[in-house]
């Protein structure tokens, strides 16, 4: 694959979403410095464009976004892409109808990650938005961590997944132990950023829920189910594009 | 019930004050997204107006606000009222004097919710706005919740009023378990806004206190009372209304 | 005492500086709504200007501000003072050097209020603005409540620091149980309004270190003291105004 | 040294940067009114550049910072070094590798500060940026408090460093106990800022982490290893100097 191969307007666009969905991230303070990034893929899922590696929010252009094929080459780009990725590429493989993934140190999510823990699902505003709790995957391996260490963050989202019978397409976000949170959509790139802040609210609000209850217990199951229906699938009534 | 029985310059003042007030709702930092919704009833009580189901507070007009009667039937619009619709019209119906409501999910009150638990009056600035502790309503039996799931979170609130005496001109505020806040206005849409925002702020101080002292107890009754009466009714004396 | 015995332009400056603190209360986010009052007095004691009360800080004007005597009556002004206004009287007529005074509902503030309990000095932040501990009053008795409630407020402040001997230019904040804090300046009234925000961080860092600690004891009192005398006293070195 | 031996090129590029990243800091939100400070030494380690002692953010410009030999002489400036200057003077002559230092009083890295505890590495955000957990020095007795504090304090730091035998160019932060942080940076001023904001950040972290689970433990060594070594030294692959 190489860059003559892309119709060139579908990758400006690209550039261009994928830029617009990092900045969201700044906007919406999930990140500080140059933490996070931002991917999404090719319509006919032969390339993706990701945010470049330790780039500053305040100097950072559409076109210094990285365009990658799947086997983790640059196909354009002078910046190096975000250290992160590995995991991007082999989610985007797996995970087949994902268009765009964000990955954040949001600190309240961060905190379920670092104390290596599922979200619990509380209450309507998580199930509105997750089927579910968002599950914890599993630590690495010293053996994971040392050799393609990126690539197996991935795994092991993958991993939990699939031992766990989850669908990607209903919960769509995991937490890595002691890292932090992913999560991607099957719309775009801006989706995706709008997620990851949802993400966080819904884990600050499952902290304050444990300081107002150290033993509360999950939503009943009916209410999870009538909400995250509510939003998702053929009988959805939230919203306008459906009666 | 039709667009034609409607004093149509009432209308535009009314859809004007409810996108104001669903608009300070997003600046108050209340709600992300399309989160949240305001309400406001007609003087005759023959009609309201609400927010249209997940629109952008970033793009929202006043002309997108939906004409409802209280049955449940759009009189005028061309978006979907917001799901929790349902919730509202029966709130007007019951507590006959209610001039406007509001839903959010923000985030120390959900808490609360999430949690079950009232929200305990622990000082003066609960007291000078809501008379005894924010009652949690119960959780919504199954059967609630898979037939008219947004009406009868209406009715568990009006419930919880009947069978705790409460009085909702007093107490102009209800959690929902597992789910969030409504709250309430004898006066006018932008008033229940600001209450909002009142609510979360008391749900705040509440964990607040509760991090302090995790065997906090409730203000002392005659400070209660004080407080609230300084505000409210014949004698109050806060404000330039009243000498 | 009348307004013509009133030196005008030291009139006006009171009220353009009261005005200014109190709008700082808002610009630092200690307050919303119309919460919050900030009064100071003038230099021959013999009158001091405060908030009107709830009055929006978005449409407050300097000269809105009320002119009071040292016995609760009006002297000037045609809005209603903060129904604080004789806690604010009886502080100026005790502690004699105060010069100006404010209240908020600051959160982490009113958390220890609630709580009832001191805010402990933790550490050097508090040391360099407070003496000691900012002690809580004790909450009113039924009675104190029912008649001059705010009146009686003030008292137990003073009650407070005469039985536990405390000095209130040393340490220039109180809590009052069940309320919230109240804080002085010996100086001016943006000064009180930059100790109420002082205040607030330095409640907010007692939290945070209780998280971290529930064991947490206060700081050495040798550093107390050395750091409090860096910046006040004869041998104070912090800053430009001694060597 | 006197001010003829300096660079004046070099100084005022030193003053403006110093300057700057003090800016930073309240920009940041990690202070409020005059706390915190920044300070750059010169490239020859002859002098530093300091901010002023008590300067509002508001009005100071780079011409305030204050010039300084490395023993505590003002060598040219018309006002006071902050108070803390001899704990700067101390590091830089210890740590001789340090090109900025910045103290502040951000709120969770000085709870672990007056619990008088060691921030844990609980994942990858901290491992990113500090080797091992941020060390929390013993409190300093009453002599050390008497006299010299400031130097002390800095030498508190220093023993710290040395007994638990920790690289500084590794691990660039420490806490004083019952006080707050101090950090620094072997590039510049800015960096050192920045690095502030990340302790800032890491310690909240590790608060909210805590409150999910208050027997979270650190992560896995190999992770700690695996990201601080991402981020530096000679196989570091973050960013976009080193492919």
């Amino acid at each position: 694959m190489t860059l003559k191969d892309i119709n060139l307007q579908e990758l400006k666009e690209l550039k261009e979403i994928v830029y617009q969905a990092n900045m969201l991230l700044s906007e919406y303070g999930l990140v500080i410095h140059t933490w996070g990034n931002v991917s999404a893929i090719s319509k006919d899922r032969s390339y993706y464009v990701i945010k470049p590696s330790g780039v500053s929010y305040k100097t950072m252009k559409p076109d210094d976004m990285v365009v990658m094929d799947l086997n983790d080459n640059v196909i354009s780009g002078t910046l190096n892409p975000s250290t992160d990725m590995p995991t991007h590429s082999i989610l985007y493989k797996t995970f087949d109808k994902i268009q765009a993934i964000v990955h954040t140190h949001s600190p309240h999510a961060v905190a379920f990650a670092q104390a290596g823990k599922d979200i619990p699902c509380f209450g309507t505003t998580h199930a509105d938005n997750f089927f579910g709790p968002v599950p914890c995957a599993r630590d690495l391996t010293k053996e994971e961590i040392n050799s393609e260490y990126e690539k197996n963050t991935g795994k092991v989202i993958i991993e939990k997944f699939k031992l766990n019978n989850l669908d990607y397409a209903a919960t769509p976000a995991c937490l890595v132990k002691e890292h932090g949170p992913f999560c991607w959509s099957l719309k775009n790139a801006i989706d995706a950023s709008n997620l990851a802040l949802t993400l966080e609210e819904v884990a600050k609000m499952a902290i304050y829920t444990m300081q107002v209850d150290n033993k509360a217990t999950e939503a009943k199951k009916e209410l999870q189910l009538k909400h995250y229906y509510r939003k998702h699938g053929p009988n959805a009534y939230y919203g306008q594009n459906k009666k």
